[in-house]
């Protein structure tokens, strides 16, 4: 796969969505661009060879293969290593037709490009030293972002964000390890070149830097692909009604963005910008009834999915099957990981003697950490109150707080964690010093393979198959 | 509509397609174009309006909007009238992510931009004598242009096409008019300014390349929206079959390109470079039945709109019926604006007496306009030669024949032709000089229209609203 795939050809690719616009946009990026869109190009009727390529300038002129006019264009040159693959690059902009853009792409191939593979214009700017490997992850997230929270979380990311500690870190500890690694040469002297102390002070630095981003993961997680909100409750207490008058009042919000994979997923929304993902779940009552059962059995673990829980009450019910049905829910709710939302729905129904039951309920569950809301989803009474009571849980973090989103970087930053925890006990039990350097070379494994430092084709075809082609 | 739009504010849209992308492009057009983009954007740490605006020059920097870092962007600037509307114009190129699309055309508009109007981009270029309507209109049918044939006309407009020979023509007339109506000030003196045999020979000049365009439209017409080619044939002579393998062999040229329409109507086919709609008929066969009736009716007029007939005859009935059917097809047909290809099908069923046949049937037929072919549309036999007689149709124009392919210049072209032979047979019956000059001020009238010499807001605005946004 990719890495049979040579560096040194030239690539080209359709960097702009498919389909038809006012323009699209071709780059080309490697040691032949310049002189393949030269041989292509006129400008003010000269062949662009003989005015001489000017990088970093639009040229404005047209595109002629064997003295056919392919379009108008406009064409600019970006010099290595200031070009974002840090190759030579030119980018071309034609009238956003498909076949001019398929023809084109054909033309650049007959002249000596190679359609570029997914994420490879992405891969030679990090092989080219532009970034690290979570800044290229970060632009795939850019990319895909859909709300402002995974958008300000990307940015965050592409501009450095936690990578740059981590290498810090891992960079003392590399040097570390180089003294312990030169002890074991001298072991029959008895000497001690990396003071222990020391190492156990950067030791438990990088472990908390580690494991809060470790931690952050369920949030960045949950913000990237939206934060999971289970809405449960006995049947018909109003779950469906309130997940309808909710996706109606904020269909408007995506409406006017095209081309979303959001329309297929009507379950998805973004609220003040933050993506939320609603899961619907059956009624929870006791039954003997097999099949129901399995439905509420698969409610309970959707509930231990989410990381928000509304739960329904109905304000028709008499006050204690409410609070016992209230029970029901906060014993099947994780306090310490999960946010509970307890809304007294239907309550347009109740003259004005809501805000009373509200506050009767609130005494009796006695539990400073459940949020109460009065409710009338029918009506679009109290919405405002659950937006507040959804956003209080995001908010709970800094805007600017590093969060850690991706898979890979979760997976890396526990296995870090892990074999950091292991040199320390080693360093307490005073084992041997080659079997402390070898658990401190794992945890460098780990750090490195976050940044890119420590790759493998394997994992670099793995991560840039997953992006578009021209990115 | 758009004629209540000012043309002193400035407007910006999206230039590429919607979607997810490497990259997208968002374009701003108008007086505060660079003060807004400057605002918002820093290269190498500074604010623009600091360093400086070089026109035509790529900044790379990034976009912050009240300190909140929206993307990293590429920034080009083109100076009035060094621009495609002949207004100062920002391009700003940022990473293809839908929520940033929107978030900086938000922004934009915070800033005092509008969202422009469709095809507001290329009216303003058109106010601005960037280009002629012609002009214009062939930029939308580039974009649209699906075929290597419909691309090639929409270059040759684009380029200038005929609308400069109809201008120059068009200015001999006015001269020659504007001399007319001074006789008419003269009117008690009896002179004449005009020399009536030029206008004469000007007249017939100009009215033989108006009837020449005109003419063109048949073919430029089909040539953009696909040459309409009838399968017509009695029933089970494998119309259906023939139909299938023209889409089965030519449907692996159409599936790289992804997002085209074209998927959605099968049975539209590019073949080496020009596109082919093709109507499938029910049956022709002698029938009572009403329904059926209606059916064939109809397939005959299908066959009057084709400009490429298909007339499937079976190899397996006996000579008699074949020939009987074979003339009945001709009959249907006009041959002199259509042309006839006569498909004798499952040949593969013959042992080896396939040429006899068609040699025998050439002779009964006796006609040169019909191409005869032997086919097995099952067995992929003979489909070349079905391509090569489907493609000579085309090659009959030279590849850089001037082609109408816009109703509205051919209805313009019609009514310019009708105008100049009422001048003409005025002058023969020597009609009153006023009358002459109403019947050429209605010519050059329809003339003027073509090119937007003469235009109103309300043809203005029907042209451009069928644009795309961002256009």
């Amino acid at each position: 796969m990719l890495n049979h795939i040579g560096n040194n050809d030239t690539i080209c690719a359709l960097a702009t969505p498919h389909g038809m616009g006012a323009i699209a946009v071709i780059r080309i990026s490697g040691t032949q661009a310049f002189p393949i869109v030269a041989t292509l190009f006129q400008s003010q009727g000269k062949p662009l060879e003989i005015i001489g390529i000017h990088p970093n300038k639009a040229y404005h002129g047209y595109l002629i293969n064997n003295d056919e006019l392919l379009d108008e264009a406009v064409v600019t040159f970006f010099k290595a290593p200031h070009s974002f693959t840090g190759e030579d690059t030119a980018e071309i902009s034609v009238h956003g037709s498909v076949y001019v853009q398929q023809k084109l792409l054909q033309v650049l191939v007959a002249h000596g490009c190679r359609m570029a593979e997914a994420g490879e214009f992405t891969r030679r700017a990090f092989v080219n030293r532009k970034f690290d490997l979570t800044q290229a992850e970060a632009i795939a997230d850019l990319i895909s972002s859909e709300s402002e929270a995974a958008h300000r979380v990307a940015i965050n990311q592409l501009k450095g964000g936690f990578s740059k500690e981590l290498q810090v870190l891992r960079s003392k500890l590399l040097e570390m390890t180089s003294l312990i690694e030169l002890e074991l040469d001298f072991s029959e002297e008895d000497v001690e070149f990396a003071d222990r102390s020391q190492l156990k002070a950067l030791l438990q630095e990088t472990l908390d830097k580690v494991n809060i981003l470790k931690d952050s993961f369920r949030l960045g997680n949950a913000i990237k692909n939206g934060i999971p909100v289970a809405i449960v409750g006995q049947t018909n207490t109003g779950k469906s009604t309130l997940l309808n008058t909710l996706l109606g009042e904020d269909r408007a919000i995506v409406s006017d963005i095209a081309g979303t994979t959001r329309d297929t997923i009507e379950e998805t929304l973004n609220i003040k910008g933050i993506l939320y993902r609603f899961i619907d779940t059956a009624g929870l009552r006791k039954t003997d009834e097999t099949i129901e059962k399995i439905g509420i059995e698969r409610s309970y673990k959707k509930i231990q999915e989410a990381t928000l829980v509304i739960g329904m009450l109905d304000a028709t019910k008499d006050y204690g099957s409410m609070l016992s049905a209230a029970n029901d829910i906060l014993e099947k709710v994780d306090l310490r990981h999960q946010q509970l939302i307890i809304c007294i729905n239907k309550v347009d129904t109740l003259s004005d003697h809501g805000v009373a039951l509200l506050g009767q309920l609130r005494q009796d569950l006695n539990n400073d950490d459940v949020i109460f809301i009065c409710l009338s989803a029918k009506h679009h009474l109290g919405i405002d109150d659950l937006y507040n009571a959804l956003n209080q849980y995001q908010t709970l973090s800094s805007p600017d707080a590093t969060l850690v989103t991706n898979v890979r970087h979760y997976e890396a930053l526990t296995h870090a964690s892990e074999s950091l925890k292991q040199v320390q006990q080693g360093l307490e039990m005073n084992i041997p010093t080659d079997l402390v350097s070898q658990d401190l070379r794992q945890a460098l494994y780990h750090l490195g393979s976050i940044t890119g430092e420590i790759t493998t084709d394997e994992v670099l075809g793995n991560i840039f198959s997953r992006f578009c082609i021209g990115k």
